[in-house]
């Protein structure tokens, strides 16, 4: 049961997410995440969704969302060369003595400062999966408050679009 | 019509994600963007979505939501002390003539250089909309090949959390 990441470019028209996510539950795949939003055209949006299956369960996602209306192109970008990252901001509890360790350990990560205050950090951190599994790793006996995360943006390497 | 920001924590159990899009759907709501994904906790993820409405819309929706069984917590982060960021992966074409010139926009935005080929580059930037916007609206002339956008994540700033 692979994890494989599927671009999915849709009209922006009315209804269309519950449509793409109505096939999965209706057919019993399972999305782990989804992140949908405009590309540069307003008309259309790209959805990337990560789900789980072996070979066939993939190809037959694949078929039903190309049978979707809205649906423009679905690319399936597993076993293809591909960036494949998300963002994950973390708020974390900022002891004082933990302050300048949580610093270090979001400065390594390249990670951004976004809010401070006198009991708390919030950082922005963006990478692909491992990476973000060891960031918070790193934070999390130090105390993280809440973690939000974007689900995975998925694009092809190269000049070759997937538009 | 104002844009509400909407963080909502749910079980991460199966068909959520279409259970809370038919919901819009159903009642003609629209998603401009939405993004879901685990929290620190496997059993529970967070969905941030964009929505415009007046104080009505947004307060009927909110209930809704209430009302949805896998959804434990509804937050409307819109007009309380809040970050809110999306990722943006941006392939640009890479002519001779403007490398230099995308590399410095890249940097003035504090980007990621995620890909580099002969003709092209893949750049990542986080921020609000309007960074994104002015991002994207600076690269457009050189040749902007292919977008992807997380949506948003949204999270109040200082220690409380929406958990």
């Amino acid at each position: 049961m692979r994890k494989h990441t599927i671009s999915v470019l849709v009209e922006n028209q009315f209804g269309v997410l519950a449509k793409v996510a109505g096939m999965f539950s209706a057919r019993g795949y399972n999305i782990e995440s989804l992140s949908v939003a405009e590309t540069l055209d307003p008309t259309i949006s790209r959805m990337t969704i990560v789900t789980r299956g072996d070979d066939q369960i993939i190809e037959q996602i694949t078929k039903h969302l190309n049978k979707l209306v809205p649906v423009i192109k679905v690319s399936d970008l597993t076993g293809t060369a591909h960036i494949d990252r998300e963002m994950a901001l973390i708020k974390v509890e900022a002891k004082e003595k933990n302050r300048a360790e949580i610093l270090r350990i979001a400065e390594i990560f390249r990670g951004k400062i976004l809010d401070v205050s006198p009991t708390s950090f919030v950082i922005e951190v963006t990478g692909d999966d491992e990476k973000i599994a060891a960031f918070i790793a790193l934070l999390k006996p130090l105390g993280i408050k809440e973690v939000g995360r974007s689900g995975k943006v998925a694009m092809g390497r190269g000049s070759k679009t997937t538009d």
